[in-house]
């Protein structure tokens, strides 16, 4: 399977934020803001991996930021890693005030890990991931040792 | 009040058909796709007016293709023509079959009005429009055009 | 095939807006109003030709006054006109103010074009229909008109 | 306050049964069946009262057909008893498969009792109901004896 | 078939009432409650007769207090009556204020009844309903004699 | 301010798996069982500062199992630490097939952390955190060491 860059597959959502999408306290609800990342990371798995993905880990999702009803939010995806079935992506959530210029912030930062899943329903290999810059290959590295950390303590469970 | 270019409020929204968008047939409900043209538009009058927003008209909206559930759709918004308080858009939605590569086709496209309104809920004033080029400058008048046939209908009814 | 009326297939579609409805200014969102028309018209080209039917168009969408939570919208659709595959319908939005008597007004308007499909997914043949006033015929023409217009329109794309 | 007869309430909702409204079994929910029965019989209570109201019963409620989605679902409603401050109304549910003629069917009935809320949020008189044919009057006796019998009954739990 | 306790199936549902389940006025929508209520007998019959059930009937719904959006709302189900196929559950909707302490009430019951469906879709026997207590014992029979004055009804139509 | 037990604030969210929460793929959107997650975290932080609360971080948010449409869901939630405005709470998704007996599984596991907030909307105090039982104690200290070292990361970024 030949490889593909990270420009590839990088992806955004992007969605102005409606009151059926608040909380009880008339903000938006942090579950809505989870799903727009989740399915920004899953347009990400399915262009590298060309086959069915499902959700494995969400790791240090953060809300630097709260979001308001009005909002437009755009939910920016990118591969840092990838292993035999299993890729790790980068969420950036950014939030512009469509009220007033020069307003858009980060509101949160997540890494969404998605295994790809073969006809059969079991995980799948996926083409490998094409570094080009030093910082790719440096955030390549530190993702690998997310993923090994996450198998060594998911065997340890066993 | 300052004119602002096209550029400067062209948007574009994005998002994942799910199973809940489908009509009764099983495939996305043109309605639903409707309403992501219409917040697109609305994204583009908000930044360009920043004001509170509302849609007048929709105009040779046509379904070019149809849409399948589990497919990327993108909005794109731009700017044609700016009256005074009422603002044309024209809205695109490019379709990605996110099984293949090499996929994205125009789906529909479509002419917006919208209408910037006061803080007492009557048509306001907008920045002018601020066309760059000769062919930013044709669609303008083009869409001059379809303003002042508007007008005259709406006149001709009362 | 036998010709069915305009009465035949004359059908609406009744909702009271509710605020999951609204727009992220608190006013109903114009897209919700335009799936319902959809929907209307959706309806009527069932009726009429008992197949799966797609919309193809929306022409002279026009918002003639704005619709809040908790009133109730009528969509009161008929077909104007209908060539081979495609049927031409108009949409009327009445919306009536609960708290008052009297209160019923237009405030939409629309021509919704849809096209029948056969079980293969093609545009497949509809009964004629058959207009019995001078006024069905007349408005029959003009749709024959919208309709030679727009077919030449598209060929001329090509 | 003057009377009101029960045609001036009289009242319809209509609304084509789309997949987001199935349950797990794929079928329509029942539950979204009763949201809009609910939703019509909130329309002939205000219509009456023209204020506020809440659903305080609802008796009887028997589905006698399942409902499939696709189909056009119209809940009709009108007044069969009022009391000081609440409204019996009657709700019939007709379905059409729009995929042939002469389909309607009755689906489901049942009995709705509305409470009219004054601003301080609490009962407040409603006209009287004007019946004006002996159906209509041998009706509004059934409805008093139900009224009587619920009240006694809770008055039996204090 | 070996009969099951109630006890085996008893279950329940809670969820925070968001603004999106907002009716025209603000309150929670009296059917988003009846559509909860609906599932938590759903589970109920699927549990004990570990097929795919039907709502049948609704009876002596009562809105003993309104609800709130952010309020938690529980419904608590469990068998009353089994019948050959039908099945006669009590919902209990138990509602709490999470501002406070101490605030939980019971803001509506009712009986619902569904019917267990084979494969062919045609009404199946379920398991037998164990009674374990004399509670239990004089609620069965007052269900039975619902039940009774249902079917005499529903023949007396025909 | 007086401190409050783990048990005092213990919840759970239960619900039936839909098919408008399904992804494109047809099985449960990963986003929509963080949804309910988020809402049980909700709940427990609410009863435990009896203040407005919002989701400040997730971590190590596993999927242990797919979700199919048709499953009960029930989400556990329960205070691990508590800092001087944050509270960390684990929360338990387990998973009941309706179809069998005996077929409930844990599907997923994370970590959420609320913060709450005064109103003026800034971060206020909390009642402390009693805990009752060696394991209990452990589990705290366990989540001291994850808050101290999110805090000193997030300084170490600025």
């Amino acid at each position: 399977m030949k490889g593909k860059t990270i420009s590839y597959s990088r992806s955004q959502i992007s969605h102005v934020m409606m009151p059926n999408e608040a909380n009880a306290a008339g903000n938006v609800h942090g579950g809505e803001i989870m799903k727009l990342m989740d399915t920004a990371a899953y347009v990400v798995a399915r262009k590298h991996s060309r086959c069915n993905v499902v959700t494995a880990r969400v790791d240090e999702l953060e809300f630097h930021h709260p979001i308001y009803v009005g909002e437009l939010v755009t939910c920016k995806a990118e591969l840092i890693f990838v292993g035999r079935s299993s890729m790790e992506i980068h969420v950036t959530v950014l939030v512009e005030d469509l009220n007033c210029d020069m307003s858009t912030r980060t509101a949160l930062t997540a890494y969404f890990t998605m295994v790809a899943l073969g006809d059969d329903g079991r995980p799948t290999d996926v083409p490998d991931l094409i570094v080009e810059t030093p910082l790719e290959q440096a955030n390549f590295e530190k993702g690998r040792k997310r993923y090994e950390m996450h198998k060594k303590r998911r065997n340890s469970q066993v």
